[in-house]
């Protein structure tokens, strides 16, 4: 009590000196530019604060202020578009000349990435590609995760099952364009959700509900719809990184979700740690972002490994303790050409020690079926709130009902599709192990891999300087000296340089081999001149 | 001077009393609970500010802390999902139960609209679908804009051209899966925007330019690009309305930019003035909207006119003096039954009177070909930016190629495109004049049109009150007792209460006779017993 006291009375008898001081002072100033009439304006406003209630209005009304200046800059802010140079010109009057009328920030900024080198590299592959009569100089193509290997399997069926592309109507199978031709389920006709989710569950060995599938225009759409679904507009996902490149233009181009790398290390095979997890999640609570999921690539792109139970486990716990979701992007689960086998995030969830509602599948027949080009994709979620969103987002994404009609017909045929895989695993191992033979010779290191259409490969001490800037001049040198389009690691936001992803699923194995002998002749003169 | 220094001076000395006063004040509080705390903080922090410097430490310091408060208010706010009605649970060590994990925010406020009247009468429909043999007492659709009548000469084109959907690659228009299962150009094959720019010259008589052609999965993605194109999130787009009720979803749910009506009237027989624009216009800003753009569809749903060469130019005038965008929906383009004749923004924009970089068409075969389920869309933009993003934005809504290469086909057709647009217009008019005819029979008055697949009918005077819930009373029971499912005007955002649009491209000839006969004696009993 005495000391309120005594700290009021003293603070109100010095603020009395003070206030004949600021009085003198102010009338000292009254020469100077300006100032007199701030003084007008300030001063008696400050006389109505002292004069009335002290304190509290003395802080009442420059807050009020101050609130209502921010609140005329905010809107005075918002009315321009952010991202042009130039604020909208004057409104004038119709006759004269016309304005230019701006395109949204978002749409410059989608527009960018024109000089990425995932761009550059597949613009120079477009110009002058590789053809081993036409145009024996030209590019070739090896930054694409794309699988031709077994092109000639899905054709070899469908050439034998012509009644699922015929409009004739002459069995159960063949097309009706009244029953195709009108409006379908946003979300896929049930008959092909159906099929989907005994196709997946043969193929990752764990059980899968048709009601929970949502299909989508490619894996791309589906990434894009979860964006939307678990984050708000400037929320972050953690990725383990290196990552697939285009993770960042599925989620943050629309769906405005900030992608933040968890880094791998090579002294790790480039698998992620708890430590660099939770480094990672602390750090960016610290950026003031919010974290709202990890998302993981299983089998892993770019390194080519699938990630084993112990380890899904880990992950999921980590999001379990974390209270965010786990999206698994499992777009190569049937693309495993090596043990160990592939272990789904669905048998983990399975197993009922988790939370399933967290956890969010993307799955895609552009990769294990060789078919980019329909635009087929999946979210499979244990989650009813999100598996409802998605499924009226997918508005936006729906498939053509004549290629869902095709698909239930070829994805029905279970005795084909198992014999497809492994056949198809077959030949992406075969290939693989001729590409890292070729590499070995060339005397490359790699990450030895299990799965996917690509090999990640160290390609550090070929670098003129161990930086970003190195591996992005080596980049440079593949593409235009040994005409070898690759992904550079930095695309996948490798913490380590020198790193490159090395696609092999697009290329006849004639190809392979000329492209093997160009990448140990670089190698050879790059050791000479470095 | 003397008026500054008398205020100067009355103000300190009258604030001495105040603080004098104050300390009374605060000491006569010392036995109300928590005041003496308070004091403790407040009486110090004014010692200081009065103690050095007056009146500019008196207002930075309470703005300051002012400041920092709205800060951390608004971080702790943002960690929360507003919608959700708990905040996530406090962070607990792994081993204790699973904590909720939250869906976002869009995601809730998408799957709030499930108890729409669209929603209800088609779930209605689909629970309970008329058919004349099997169910002749179920419910009739004629709330959904699709378009059946012409189904059989596009699936007779189909028959005849077998090699088109055939693999066997017998010829040069057959499908070979190594020309089409790979990635192909995201924004549409250059053979198919070729071609698509040649048909839609065709039937909008002007030139367009395959460069300028985004095909999307969908008018639907179509029209949800361009919302994220021309709009940062908040922003307004102004539409003329009664408009297409889905509109909002297609640009508000993801793309976050706001429909603002423009309200038309039946004394204008709904058609849009340059004083309602300009009301609308004005009414936005004052509201602290910008609006981006004007979206119109041409012909008009649900109104079925199509707008004349004069009405589009005065609205392109208009967004000229704005500076805003025009989007122009031409989706019914084909859909012309009776004259006028359609005329597009593209014929207006061809005078060269305009800048034609604020001018964007949405295009799709989904009406005009019957083809919904297809999901094939048209972007046509003459803004070199907006085009480019686009493009880019495809990659969520790319159409299956097996479907792009088979329209290609079709759409080079050029004489049966010819016949076939003259035949289904031929049978919309006609299809048209017996369901008008059918409702005169019944009493009711509709706007004359021209264009679409519905018609756009008066029936408030069955109402038990002029407003929306009389509307939607009157709806119900067209539903439940008459059983037949139409779109209220309220859905279609429509000001005067009554309105309500009747599609008919769904129904054989037999099936609208009993839809008429329905809605006949439903008029008589509601006039017996209002």
């Amino acid at each position: 009590m005495t000391h309120d006291n005594n700290t009021h009375s003293s603070s109100s008898s010095s603020s009395r000196n003070i206030i004949e001081e600021d009085r003198q002072r102010a009338e000292d100033r009254e020469g100077g530019i300006g100032a007199g009439a701030g003084m007008r304006i300030i001063v008696p406003l400050q006389g109505v604060v002292q004069g009335r209630g002290g304190f509290v209005l003395g802080s009442v009304i420059p807050c009020a202020l101050f609130y209502f200046l921010q609140l005329y800059l905010k809107r005075h802010r918002s009315e321009r578009t952010p991202r042009e140079e130039l604020p909208p010109p004057p409104r004038r009057p119709s006759k004269s000349p016309p304005k230019p009328v701006l395109a949204s920030s978002r749409a410059l900024h989608v527009i960018e990435d024109e000089n990425s080198p995932y761009n550059r590299g597949w613009q120079a592959y477009k110009e002058n590609p590789y053809d081993a009569e036409s145009n024996p100089d030209g590019v070739i193509q090896m930054g694409l995760a794309d699988n031709q290997l077994s092109w000639d399997l899905i054709e070899g069926w469908l050439k034998s099952h012509p009644e699922v592309s015929s409009w004739e109507g002459m069995s159960d199978t063949s097309l009706s364009l009244r029953g195709i031709a009108g409006y379908q389920e946003i979300h896929g006709m049930p008959i092909l959700r159906s099929v989907m989710a005994e196709f997946m569950c043969e193929l990752m060995n764990a059980p899968f509900n048709p009601d929970q599938i949502v299909l989508t225009a490619g894996a791309t759409a589906a990434i894009e719809i979860l964006g939307f679904c678990l984050a708000e507009p400037g929320n972050a996902f953690l990725v383990p990184s290196p990552y697939y490149p285009s993770f960042c233009k599925d989620v943050k181009w629309r769906a405005g979700v900030e992608l933040v790398p968890v880094p791998c290390r090579s002294s790790d095979n480039f698998n992620v740690t708890i430590n660099a997890l939770d480094r990672a999640f602390s750090q960016t609570k610290k950026r003031g972002l919010t974290v709202r999921a990890l998302l993981i690539s299983n089998p892993c792109n770019p390194v080519g490994n699938t990630l084993d139970s112990a380890t899904l486990s880990m992950l999921l716990g980590f999001a379990t303790e974390k209270n965010i979701h786990l999206v698994c992007d499992e777009i190569y689960a049937g693309s495993v050409y090596d043990s160990p086998n592939f272990t789904s995030i669905a048998n983990v969830v399975d197993s009922g020690e988790f939370d399933k509602s967290r956890v969010h599948i993307i799955y895609g027949t552009s990769k294990d079926l060789c078919l980019p080009g329909f635009r087929v994709g999946v979210i499979y979620s244990y989650n009813d709130k999100v598996c409802k969103a998605a499924q009226k987002m997918s508005r936006f994404c729906s498939i053509s009902s004549q290629t869902q009609h095709l698909l239930t017909a070829m994805l029905s045929d279970t005795k084909f599709m198992q014999l497809y895989k492994i056949e198809n695993q077959r030949r992406l191992g075969e290939r693989y192990h001729v590409l890292t033979k070729g590499l070995e010779e060339a005397g490359m290191k790699y990450v030895k891999s299990n799965a996917g259409l690509y090999c990640w490969v160290d390609m550090g001490y070929l670098m003129p300087s161990y930086s970003e800037k190195g591996e992005l001049n080596l980049w440079d040198k593949l593409l235009n000296e040994a005409k070898i389009n690759v992904t550079p690691g930095s695309a996948c936001y490798c913490i380590e340089p020198g790193w490159f992803r090395i696609c092999f699923g697009t290329l006849s194995s004639q190809d392979l081999t000329v492209a093997l002998q160009r990448i140990q002749e670089f190698s050879k003169r790059c050791k000479r001149s470095p």
